[in-house]
């Protein structure tokens, strides 16, 4: 008996998010063990709220498709909602594997990050546990903060990626306009992974020489020792970028963020001013370098910037969406849909799926070999492992000028 | 007999000043009456200087006029240099005279903003002051702000308005990937015009039904009035997007980001901590509000996004170029090459030559008609104007995923 497959989404949004949905619902549409594709609204909040449309009535066109395919965002919606833990209340498990069953859903597909791959494991041990065999859930993988383990890398991080390293190649530009001494210090995000930070290395020596400062999370950070490798750099050079995580800390763990707003000001609305970690590293510039300097928070802007996409990440994470649902009407449930890197020159990757309960709830860092001795930039078998994941470019399509999306819901 | 031309760019990097400097180097090695095709090094000042390149030499090629055509900032390098006023101090005219002299210039062709507009007039009003009539001085307009007069509208705006209103449609991408109620506060460049915060309107609407609230600096704001027009539409939606100029200010002129800093604090380093506008805004909606919200500045990021250009700017921004060198070697000295728009739809202009002395330190504003009455959005009208200045997509060249840029010096 044909079954209907369900798939959401869930954590932050990232550019590739929906390239994955688009494989998803491509791969289901051809393959005759299904019958409907439905897509939940808001995560597994929605499962529980039973808020399903039907995919293959909104999504019905070739070129509906493709749109959707660099849309960026969950264009299902998204949740930040944990499921109980099974050992103390299983019964929104009890009340998803019924909603399943109503609705002859066989196959789910949950794309997500760290904790969305737990509510992977979570409901997958609870239909193990429960002889349920007639449901398949497989994780799909996203997060722009690359720190899912079980998986070379993670969709959504290459187009973010790329994003960074044509900011660091636009504001490199920027710098050597004037002949004056000028330092910008541009803060990424990633409180526990300095991926997206390392990212910057990409644009290093690509058009000019300006020399690069890297700090990740993955080592201490001292603003004495910032200040003096920014020295040495000033010696000889005009211009100097750096790129911070906003989650550097310090050799106790404490945020740099964190520890400098204990000594905060409150505005005129008695607001308390936390300041970003890259506004104090341009305070500690202004106070103890005293040259031009500009502090510049990418933001929310790293995440959808869906006009300059990484065409290997939205190819990967559409062919990850397809091999989720191979996996699942292969009855493999409990599995992330994953790639594996068999070779970097030529770039190749082969698809898996890997065992969820190994995924969840772990984090990947960089490897601290993958950094310099100094702590203040990455290895160049750091740049050869992120190199292929920013290769070609995409971006959305357009309309009377500006971003035209598939729109869901 | 055969003259050399010399080009210069001044004042803030845009993406679009390189195309208007490759559109006077191709239109310049088509004309006979110009011999060497020189380009000074930091603007005036390198004039000043004599640090000229060969141009010819450098740009050599098709391709490389092409990857020059889309490389950010000013490639020949920037000032903020003012020369004395005339009555004052003449010698820095008959300097340059000199130098024009010596390397047999005939032509010189200045792209920059207001200021360096000021430059031509007074440098052009002293070779006429003085009947020297075998040197051109023509400007070519070039600045994000769109504020110069006597133009339709300035080179390098349609792409970093283009920039902005992808930023927005991605943005509301985001907000509305959680069913709860938030809010995004985006801060434009703009200290003495709204123009760049007016193209956030583009794209109200394009995509999904997100209400914007836009604050320009022409409208005298007010903290208050912002907050009920917030309320009011959160009311309605769960969603709201708010565009805000840098320079927006209160009845008195005082602008809002010094009025708050006032009672500004200090950091760890007794540094003062200065809010932009955007992170004011934020505090006030956290604390009168208290619903979710970010605010982002988009800093340098929207001066010279090359990743993602308006094709329309780019092209007339390369014809403005081939305009002055028409303009220069037909003898006009003291003219800006200028665009004049004849219709809007079919979008069409022509090429022409406006009065230097009318252009030198004056500033377009929005027009007041084009602000709705509220104060918190732009009219259709405006809409009409921006929109054909956003068409067509463009980007630099990538090598490796990541720019690959024209370097000159």
């Amino acid at each position: 008996m044909k079954k209907n497959l369900l798939v959401a989404q869930s954590g932050g949004p990232t550019a590739a998010i929906n390239a994955t949905l688009a494989g998803v619902i491509s791969a289901a549409n051809e393959r005759e063990e299904i019958d409907k594709v439905y897509g939940a609204l808001y995560g597994i909040q929605g499962v529980l709220q039973e808020r399903f449309i039907d995919l293959n009535q909104i999504v019905d066109t070739e070129e509906k498709l493709e749109k959707l395919r660099v849309t960026p965002a969950a264009a299902l919606g998204s949740c930040r909602f944990k499921l109980s833990p099974i050992e103390k209340d299983d019964s929104q498990y009890r009340q998803i594997v019924d909603i399943f069953h109503r609705n002859n859903i066989g196959y789910f597909v949950y794309i997500g990050g760290n904790d969305s791959m737990d509510t992977v494991a979570k409901l997958a041990k609870y239909c193990s546990d429960n002889c349920i065999d007639d449901i398949q859930v497989i994780g799909g993988p996203k997060t722009i903060d690359n720190d899912l383990v079980g998986i070379d890398h993670c969709p959504g991080f290459g187009s973010a990626a790329k994003y960074i390293a044509a900011v660091f190649a636009e504001l490199e530009q920027e710098m050597c306009v004037y002949d004056t001494k000028s330092v910008i210090v541009v803060e990424m995000m990633g409180r526990h992974a300095g991926w997206l930070t390392a990212a910057a290395a990409l644009a290093d020596a690509a058009n000019v020489d300006v020399p690069y400062l890297i700090y990740l999370e993955e080592r201490p950070f001292s603003i004495d020792r910032f200040i003096d490798d920014l020295n040495a750099k000033l010696k000889d050079y005009d211009a100097v970028m750096i790129a911070v995580s906003e989650g550097v800390h310090d050799e106790n763990g404490v945020f740099i963020c964190e520890s400098v707003a204990a000594s905060k000001g409150v505005d005129v609305f008695g607001h308390v001013q936390l300041s970003g970690t890259g506004k104090i590293l341009e305070n500690a510039i202004k106070d103890r370098i005293g040259c031009k300097v500009r502090s510049i928070e990418l933001n929310l802007l790293q995440r959808c910037a869906s006009h300059i996409l990484s065409a290997t990440d939205i190819e990967e994470s559409m062919l990850l969406g397809e091999n989720a649902v191979k996996l699942a009407v292969s009855r493999q449930s409990g599995l992330m849909s994953s790639l594996r890197r068999v070779s970097d020159s030529p770039y190749r990757v082969v698809y898996e799926g890997v065992d969820i309960q190994k995924v969840a709830n772990a984090e990947k860092k960089i490897p601290q070999n993958w950094i310099n001795k100094a702590g203040n930039n990455v290895t160049q078998e750091c740049i050869n492992y992120l190199r292929p994941l920013v290769a070609g470019e995409m971006s959305c399509k357009f309309k009377d000028g500006v971003p035209d999306y598939m729109i869901l819901k």
